[in-house]
């Protein structure tokens, strides 16, 4: 039997190619096949990233992965995917599975892993993530000492994400889309509005920062993200 | 008057010297002077990760910096540090200040930045967190879809850790050290210390990865982390 293939998940980072590691940028020249969530436009952002580095000789692997959606087709996208990626794995070729931000940080390769990790070799290349280049681009620390830190969904319902954000000491809500003016009406009530940050596409191109106060719009892109601080940095 | 120098924070990541970024390692090959964080025992694991990328002609600027300490001393030190890098930026050098992981998350070079950002230019380049690497060396995802992630120093009293730990689907608990026991206690308590693993040191040398119930001692070292999870993968 010929030596079986590794599964790569590859975090490219928040969205300048730059930002990529050192050992990104390896996996990514010496992958056989690189592999990429690709939304139903058949853009993919992680592609987008990583293509300044790919090599002519590169194979090329979209898969349809739905961002989004409720649980049961999203299960039969991965379920595809795995088995896509299982093809080239049992013939002995390194696939690259290209990730925005961090792997294991709310992104689709964890389900990937789920599946194939049982009967492959699968390796994990951290990356930056969105938060960090936020936290960058704003100058806006993310948490400090002994503060509390919370990564929030801006999809949870409004007395989840007012819990939340009351149970912490600095926040980062994520994913914000059209749930903006439930955030702003969130972080207003809880006095929070004022120092609250949104910063779009964090890094990388049409990258924008706006004071939460100042957004007239009730949506924003979905990689959009808002820095709450109740911090004083002496 | 002479142009003055720029201020970066580098993130120099978690501990691998590959998981450095290609735009890190453009700044640390290029800037005039080095400088990093020094404990008492003049060591800086920060240094020692980038060290390998180290030009001949860089100049070192060793700081010492407290950590773990109680706020005046801690003060006294970044006005010093501070001070010391204003030196250099005023007479046009542009300084790179080195450090661990992402120089947002918990770090010192906040303190700086507050010091030095209002008369001095100042950029941040974020890293790879030792949450993003720990995970990605267990294989064990920090958030996905609607999660709550919360990052939340051991150094926390009791029933502020308990309360933390229970507004939040996943936890990553940092800076055990010493409070080994008390997070031990507390995860018990909640039923949440089966499925947690203490991450020593992670992808740096002496890495060591173990179940939280098969830790018998009651201290770690200080840059040990705990992932705390509820998720199923599916």
């Amino acid at each position: 039997m010929a030596t079986q293939g590794t599964l790569f998940g590859v975090g490219v980072g928040p969205g300048d190619p730059k930002l990529m590691t050192i050992k990104a940028g390896e996996v990514i020249r010496t992958a056989d096949i690189l592999a990429y969530p690709v939304n139903s436009a058949g853009e993919s952002q992680a592609r987008s990233i990583a293509y300044p580095i790919f090599e002519d000789s590169s194979t090329e692997l979209p898969l349809h992965i739905p961002m989004n959606v409720e649980r049961d087709p999203a299960r039969e996208a991965y379920d595809s995917a795995a088995n896509q990626i299982s093809t080239f794995l049992m013939t002995g070729k390194d696939v690259a599975y290209l990730c925005i931000g961090d792997p294991m940080f709310y992104g689709s390769f964890m389900y990937l892993a789920a599946r194939l990790g049982v009967s492959h070799k699968v390796e994990v290349i951290p990356g930056v993530t969105s938060l960090s280049a936020c936290a960058a681009q704003t100058r806006m620390p993310l948490a400090g000492r002994t503060d509390v830190l919370s990564v929030i969904p801006a999809t949870l319902d409004e007395p989840e994400l007012e819990s939340a954000l009351k149970h912490t000491d600095t926040a980062v809500v994520i994913k914000v889309g059209r749930h903006m003016k439930k955030v702003r009406d969130t972080l207003r009530k809880l006095g929070l509005s004022d120092s609250a940050i949104v910063v779009e596409n964090g890094s990388g191109a049409g990258e924008r920062i706006t004071l939460v106060e100042q957004v007239t719009d009730d949506t924003k892109p979905y990689f959009s993200t808002i820095l709450v601080s109740r911090r004083d940095v002496t």
